[in-house]
């Protein structure tokens, strides 16, 4: 069996990686999470686009939804080509990501925006650090899905703008930011622990590289920093 | 001037017509208050997709959203190249389009269905009707725009099955295609009566021939006999 250190792998190697079912149920369960995620991040934009007051933004947002939404089937062709059933890939993480957006559901406009912002980033990061692990087509494909649909520079826009015109939402929002922060954690250890193929992923295993505690610390770190980077962008404390 | 019957229309007319102002203003209207029902329509094809319990269901929701959304963006091109605003072109639209959803928001998931099928369909009808006053470009752009997402044969699909599972279902689903067609009847009369561009389309002009009160009457009859069409298409009485 090959290394599956993110060093060597090739399109080559995606053939005799897929034949480890360990690894295979791991490529899914990542793969199955991403794809409910962007529906998800699809139905959360759309809403925003509701709150919006201005029509330019409500476009601006609907299209943002839009693009996000096209990610999900290349996601889904890759489950099905990896021999698993799309929706039955999705169903574990659905409970987890429609806790998470009911536990942070958006009390106006800005909140949406900063969540939008601050919790498709967390999610990316998060994916593609355990995307290290698979294959470099799958990796390839999940890092092609989550690049980001525009809104970055749009959110950015609008937040600061905000906070120049009130001082007092940057308090307000700095806090939001630390709750989905804690809410999006919560969840993701919940995911982890029930999931055991991701943990195995993350473990490794006995020709495969895992994650030790120093490694996972540092990966934590790295999100963490992050975070910190995005709520800076926005002009918002972490 | 040339005369802009359904007939004569070319798109070698189109550059004629538009040097009339009148002509140009009814234009920007109608493509105006289509774009902004296209997000209207997105937008609630995007809260369906949340009302979903099934997984495949909300996929094929979102689906049918994106694919709609997809039109708007022609239109505005449309509205631009017509020397307008698309923002301010959609404007007038919103408020009525935003007191129909509010007046016919669904209280469950086949509520929501009914009313995409009957809603789209019908405000379908209408704009393909006044289209046919327009020049065959835009006509032909709005036709596309139109064009069903693949969201009837799903509808069809899903509303007969509840209906063969619980008749009861079946009667009160009627009673709601009918509140829905009086909300949409209302609020197309209120727009009528408040864009004096698409009443003077309709009228007609000196060298344009319009609707007289027999020709208005003969398209209203249309409109209802295609929604009870559609009405029975779902298995349900109008």
């Amino acid at each position: 069996m090959t290394e599956l250190s993110p060093q060597v792998q090739g399109p080559e190697h995606d053939s005799v990686a897929f034949e480890d079912p360990a690894y295979r149920a791991a490529a899914v369960d990542l793969l199955g999470a991403i794809t409910y995620g962007e529906i998800s991040a699809f139905e959360r934009l759309a809403d925003d686009a509701k709150l919006a007051v201005e029509l330019p933004d409500k476009l601006a947002l609907a299209k943002m939804a839009t693009i996000q939404f096209g990610h999900v089937e290349p996601l889904l062709e890759r489950i099905a080509a990896l021999g698993a059933d799309p929706i039955e890939a999705m169903a574990p993480f659905v409970k987890p990501f429609d806790v998470f957006h009911a536990a942070t559901a958006p009390s106006d406009w800005l909140e949406g925006l900063v969540k939008a912002y601050v919790g498709d980033g967390l999610a990316a990061d998060f994916y593609v650090e355990i995307a290290a692990y698979l294959d470099a087509g799958t990796r390839q494909l999940i890092v092609d899905s989550l690049a980001d649909a525009g809104h970055a520079d749009f959110v950015v826009d609008r937040v600061r703008r905000a906070i120049e015109n009130d001082h007092r939402v940057g308090g307000r929002l700095a806090l939001w930011g630390r709750r989905l922060m804690g809410e999006a954690l919560s969840q993701a250890q919940r995911v982890a622990a029930e999931r055991d193929s991701l943990a195995a992923l993350l473990a490794g295993g006995v020709d495969m590289p895992g994650m030790d505690l120093a490694a996972l610390s540092r990966m934590f770190g790295r999100l963490t920093e992050n975070h910190a980077a995005r709520m800076a962008e926005l002009g918002l404390a972490s």
